[in-house]
């Protein structure tokens, strides 16, 4: 017996998706309570040359959402960038749920040997489905989610583990 | 057709564990370059009450070691917590990695329901092993990679996130 690739995709990601609508709605708490401009929040960073935390949420749902739809082989739904509050990027995680969640286990059998192809600045990488999800797909939607965590933490926001692991 | 535990789990954390070597590798050519003593990364947080460095690596090496060791109802080895220096750090790695790379995927077979246990502080979590992959494992280990990179690059290292994906 084996696992399929919707199991360690869209469960892996709806999942820490979930996470970070959690992290966000603890982050709107903390700012009302502390009277601190949500704002202060969205265009914090760790680094100069890094991305803030809005982009780092719609990064994050992006690849989510992308990654899924490749594996798919559909088109997948485009977000504009827009948001300019918490509760409008906890709305984009929202709809990437849904998107996700609307993905067929069946939409995804056989992906794992699916040709993928992932155009950078640089050059077009190619894999097949399985190697994406591996090398791709999984560290990149981590790497998002955990750098949003990250940014709250680093600014005081009250956060622990437990809210980025969820409940299990 | 399907794909293996070991596929999702051994291949995935020995390839962001090596980018994560790979990153302690930069970062003490950072240090050397800028006549900067490189217990002072090793002693960085991101918040007075987040783990410096030398714990987010020490955790990243010990989940993926012991989420491995479950998952294959093995006795993990137990590595001591003692390293003082990036290259430490770095073998401390590369003995995960060969721990990783020697459990077999036959010793995963059927890993996915397997009744795993993880103590905690509070309470012991339960879980089927496909579900303890995507909610722990998984999650956890890139946790820890992504917060020893966005400590890095908080204190002005040199890296992006090609560090971090690897070379695909």
């Amino acid at each position: 017996m084996k696992v399929s690739m919707h199991a360690l995709s869209v469960d892996v990601f709806a999942n820490t998706l979930a996470s970070l609508s959690w992290i966000l709605e603890k982050t709107a708490t903390h700012a009302a309570s502390r009277k601190i401009e949500p704002a202060v929040f969205l265009s914090a960073r760790l680094a100069p040359d890094m991305l803030p935390l809005t982009r780092q949420v719609q990064i994050a749902c992006d690849i989510a959402k992308n990654s899924i739809a490749r594996l798919a082989g559909q088109e997948p739904p485009r977000f504009e960038d827009t948001e300019t509050t918490i509760e409008e990027l906890r709305a984009r995680i929202a709809r990437t749920v849904d998107y996700l969640k609307g993905v067929p286990a069946s939409a995804l059998e056989g992906s794992e040997t699916r040709d993928i192809k992932v155009p950078t600045r640089e050059r077009t990488l190619e894999f097949k489905g399985l190697e994406f999800l591996q090398r791709w797909a999984i560290p990149n939607v981590f790497f998002h989610v955990t750098t949003a965590y990250n940014i709250l933490r680093h600014n005081g926001v009250e956060l622990g583990k437990k809210d980025y692991i969820g409940t299990p």
